[in-house]
């Protein structure tokens, strides 16, 4: 098998995108409530520092994950909601949800 | 929503297992090759270090996902294969996979 780089193949292409800490937790409050605005996801993930999950939500929206909606203009007030790229991510964190429902009892 | 440490939750579950960094191409490794030697897994993994191989292995044996099967006791040489608990992270891997070929085109 030829020497893989980490940035070699689909599978290593999806972990460049999803595999920081946090982000499949992010991912599924998302899958699992729709829009969720930044102090929603910060209540949510307890423990999380609100610059890492601002990087983290800067990161899935420049790969075409997640989109911010601004609900309101004055004062600027945004949701952030999954693309299509990202609802496609369901099964990925379905699986693990199924997981760790079998094995965490 | 109660508020939800990251332990929480089957998702975060999972993700105390194999969600650091090389865990998931280390199990699509195993997943694709069955037994592993610990340099079969270093060639493979191009930037990871030795140690820190070592550590996800013996994180993913401590979890019982991996096992080491010595094939020769003198000297002592022995391989990684996934235990049935580890075979049943199959589906997240495939879904990773799928992800990936569909959005890396």
């Amino acid at each position: 098998m030829p020497k893989q780089k980490p940035a070699d193949g689909p599978v290593a292409y999806t972990l460049s995108i999803i595999g920081a800490s946090w982000t499949c937790l992010i991912l599924r409050d998302l899958l699992t409530h729709g829009a969720r605005r930044f102090q929603d996801l910060q209540d949510s993930l307890d423990g999380i520092a609100p610059t890492t999950l601002s990087e983290r939500l800067r990161t899935l929206e420049k790969n075409g994950v997640v989109e911010r909606r601004f609900y309101s203009m004055n004062p600027p007030r945004a949701e952030y909601v999954l693309t299509e790229k990202g609802r496609d991510l369901g099964p990925i964190v379905a699986a693990m949800r199924n997981w760790g429902r079998k094995y965490s009892g």
